[in-house]
């Protein structure tokens, strides 16, 4: 581990401490088979079947921003993670730390949409948590959901499964959830009426499972961006990747908003994209597939897996150079998600 | 909802407001089969077999205390919630929230008490998930751990099952936990060399649900004490419960600080106890079962479920007189667990 003995914003930032920390202090203590596969979601045995089961954290700043809020983040967030390794998300549990003095009816509209995406979804919210600290031991409130999905028989989807000759899909534009949030945070009040993507991946994932068995990853590029989503994946199936900027998409307002703030919109966070490892064979009818589904029309071929076995990201820029796209390092965006 | 607008320390304490919110905002928007019985967690069907799924938070303060830590006590408290179904633990999730700040070697002695409590119960920590928060904007570390058990096909453990002629069964002393935490607290300052009870109580329930499948109610009681406990469950299954002060096993330290504290050692938090509702023909079956074990060795029988059916708790005092057990009102104690 890096030589500091101090917990930084960086070690939740999903980049490379945050790597580091998972693979030098947490991977070691827990170990067993199914941790060591670092998926959005663990995949488990339990008597014959198998499940998925994710957790995640939300500690989104402001809590309301254009297209979501804390609570459907937080839905959403843990149904993508299920999605994300082909599993039909079933039920979720939500805990809630509130700091003393939080309004009530700002709970209840978060409850609300929490209640409208489960709704939307059919998942169930089954089981919960609330604490309450002092004022002044959090800010304002957390939310912690977890998810357990049904993963049907034949489907085998992992960020350790890319194979040479695998074809990158993007669902769509990369980094409207980042900008969303950050453009209605003080001391970023630059106007922008840019939408949070936050949505739930599930009946688009369903629908393209449904086309492919040959799907091998599919991972939805939220901390840390698309550069972290698919450096994991290089490093977890151990396959160089190369992906064309000119065919990523990104919104103008995303691309703006960068500039003004030197951000890289590889490193952007979105909320409801994913990135699909498809053989090649399978692409076009995978890509078709997501292009009838609202939340994939955007959908779009981004690169491939090349024949090099050293694992790295390469970015052929529209410049026509190549860069390689390193794990985003220092202090990523606080509070995004 | 009684008339307030915001958020109490008393709505997380486990007492008649905890009660409430969850009565009238939580259930009310989550409605489904499931979570409507508010057992300590949720059973749900999954392919033809049946699981148990749970979530809690921990907050507690100090981090360390004796007998424990956070980390002890989330990966604890999960495994209780779940054998409290009758169900055999099998994964928990991790989830951290840090302060910027926070001491890398404080967190990995907390990750170490995880890791020896999963080894010594056999359950796997699967899935993680950390996030960082700016300095201030929480105090120090929260801890977030889900849990899923498997349910063996004939048990039916709920709540919301006591029935009349049902004895009541304390496994032990209660509120160790609570006075432990309390004494290591700053502005507590009196002197205890008194442990937390923290302990994983699945070895415990296996061996009781072997021996009689007549154990209607199993319950850990933990927030809000077994006065909230036992009115939980006289409200879930509509029946009034009688216990004898003289049977409950409280240690003189306890009783102590309770009385220094203004504390009624009723409400006060175990970590390591569970109460059990067992059929009266089976009750000292199950009684000489929890004495074999460690964690069971002064289980005692405090109760019965009276032949009425008004949802109440009743103590008869040591005096000899009879007092209604309320759900604790007020600010309970935060923080504790």
């Amino acid at each position: 581990m890096r030589d500091c003995s101090k917990i930084l914003i960086a070690h939740g930032g999903g980049g490379g401490l945050s790597y580091q920390l998972i693979k030098e202090l947490f991977l070691p203590a827990f170990e067993n088979p199914v941790s060591k596969k670092l998926d959005d979601a663990a995949c488990l045995p339990l008597q014959g079947k198998r499940i998925a089961f994710s957790t995640d954290s939300y500690v989104v700043k402001p809590l309301f921003f254009l297209g979501g809020d804390i609570g459907k983040l937080a839905v959403c967030g843990t149904i993508n993670d299920l999605a994300m390794m082909g599993a039909e998300p079933l039920y979720i549990s939500a805990a809630f730390i509130i700091e003393e003095g939080f309004p009530l009816d700002t709970l209840k509209r978060v409850i609300n949409s929490m209640k409208e995406i489960a709704k939307e979804t059919g998942v169930l919210i089954v089981t919960g948590d609330t604490k309450v600290v002092e004022k002044g031991s959090l800010d304002q409130i957390f939310i912690n959901t977890a998810g357990i999905g049904y993963i049907d028989g034949d489907l085998n989807i992992s960020g350790s499964n890319a194979k040479v000759g695998d074809v990158v899909i993007l669902s769509g534009t990369i980094g409207d959830h980042g900008i969303a949030v950050l453009s209605q945070r003080d001391g970023f009040k630059f106007e922008s009426r840019l939408k949070s993507d936050c949505a739930p991946l599930n009946k688009l994932v369903s629908k393209m499972v449904e086309k492919s068995k040959n799907i091998h990853v599919l991972r939805d590029p939220t901390r840390g961006g698309i550069a972290t989503t698919l450096n994991e994946i290089s490093l977890q199936s151990g396959i160089e990747i190369l992906i064309k900027e000119k065919d990523i998409p990104i919104r103008d307002e995303v691309r703006a908003a960068c500039e003004i703030l030197g951000l890289d919109p590889l490193n952007l966070p979105s909320e409801g994209k994913l990135i699909a490892f498809v053989s090649g064979e399978d692409a076009h009818l995978v890509l078709q597939a997501m292009r009838e589904d609202p939340l994939g029309k955007d959908a779009t071929i981004i690169g491939e897996v090349s024949g090099n076995t050293q694992s790295r990201v390469l970015l052929e820029t529209i410049i026509g150079g190549t860069r390689i796209v390193n794990l985003p390092e220092g202090d990523l965006l606080p509070r995004i998600c």
